[in-house]
């Protein structure tokens, strides 16, 4: 392959989504993995919802009205100011730890992001966690008023980039979001975070499962879309041996 | 309101989804709650993310491509009689206790289904549970190779029945799909079959919950999409006094 741009997954690729789990369990004590997962769970179904509704709304509405559903659905009470903490966590998620050395060694690469997020989140984000020096560009889907998996988001990186997919690396640990890329004619690496001993051990007999259990089994495993990425990766830090041999 | 039609969702709303757990737990002990819960939260995923990505492929395809997903997630090894007599279940699902009766009260309207099932499916489905003679028609989302939430799936109500949407009331205890029939501009009455009160009290500082906890927590309460029923009721059998009342 002769690859000209390694395009990243925000969340859940670069950044760790269950880093908020700190703050949902101290807001909400003995709460914090069921919040932390219906609340990704859902964030994501909206997405999908709303593009599929024609009724797009930017991704902090999306992640806001998210936790709103979560909190109600728990039977939680809360004020504003709880809510906001944990909102603004998103604004601070916590880098993976090969992210930054990953990045850095691939630098004489255009390196992008392209994300649900909207700007603003996408922004602060990239900002807060020192990635903005290494980035050519961060791209948000808010462009095309409709979220990933459809084409149209990821029509994007070209536009950006002015580099054509086929000298595209996407990068994603989604399943879903790799299958889209994939669809849409990318390059595509998945990170697999969960091998599948791991999952099938967590599962195993189980009645009573945890809800980041849950989570991982509806959400880390590579889906039946009849789609399969370029290349299976197990973290970040593969990366650059892997860009290394093919350029 | 002056309704002339009523048009029901299938897959959870006349025909109980959970009634598979019996043959799940059967062909995999210990496995039935989960195998369950999975497979209905990825059958649905893969029908959003299938319509996004401008990949249909029809029910009966995503059917078995999640239960494939959720055997593979959890590790069970099977041969292709246990996959198949779990599948088979699904033309055979239980209808709820009250469907029958509501159904016969109301018939002096039209009555349809539409689904996102395939024509096959539903012919089998409606015929297994003796609704062929109460049902003016049996709607499937495969002539417009998109499933629900999109405007396009309901449109087929006004193109099949000649009734237009303000007399067309909508029914469905899916959230999504009473959100996704509002947003086009039906009649809609959501079934709460879980309260709030109920949900909360299953999610109670839990960190095990069942997996059958977990997906109500994630779908069956009423979403926030920025969209409203316009009636909420907590069964089939309290629709023959809402007609009755608004005609």
């Amino acid at each position: 392959m002769s690859i000209k741009a390694i395009v990243f997954d925000a969340y859940g690729t670069l950044y760790d989504i269950q880093s908020v789990a700190s703050v949902t369990e101290e807001s909400f004590p003995g709460y914090g993995d069921i919040i932390t997962q219906v609340w990704r769970i859902k964030q994501l179904e909206y997405t999908w919802l709303r593009s599929l509704m024609r009724r797009y709304e930017d991704f902090a509405a999306v992640t806001r009205g998210s936790l709103a559903y979560t909190l109600r659905c728990l039977g939680l009470t809360y004020d504003g100011g709880a809510f906001e903490r944990i909102i603004d966590k998103y604004l601070h998620l916590d880098l993976y730890p090969d992210a930054l050395a990953s990045l850095t060694a691939m630098k004489h690469k255009k390196l992008a992001i392209l994300s649900n997020g909207s700007p603003d989140m996408l922004d602060a984000l990239v900002r807060n966690s020192g990635l903005e020096s290494l980035l050519d560009a961060t791209i948000s889907v808010d462009a095309k008023k409709i979220f990933k998996p459809s084409p149209d988001a990821y029509t994007l990186i070209e536009q950006t980039l002015k580099i054509p997919p086929p000298e595209v690396l996407f990068v994603s640990s989604n399943p879903w979001d790799a299958c889209g890329a994939k669809a849409f004619g990318l390059n595509v690496a998945w990170i697999e975070r969960v091998t599948p001993e791991a999952m099938a051990q967590a599962c195993a007999k189980s009645d009573l499962v945890t809800p980041l259990t849950m989570f991982k089994a509806i959400r880390t495993q590579m889906d039946e879309l009849g789609l399969k990425p370029d290349y299976r990766i197990h973290a970040l830090s593969e990366l650059p041996a892997l860009i290394a041999r093919g350029s």
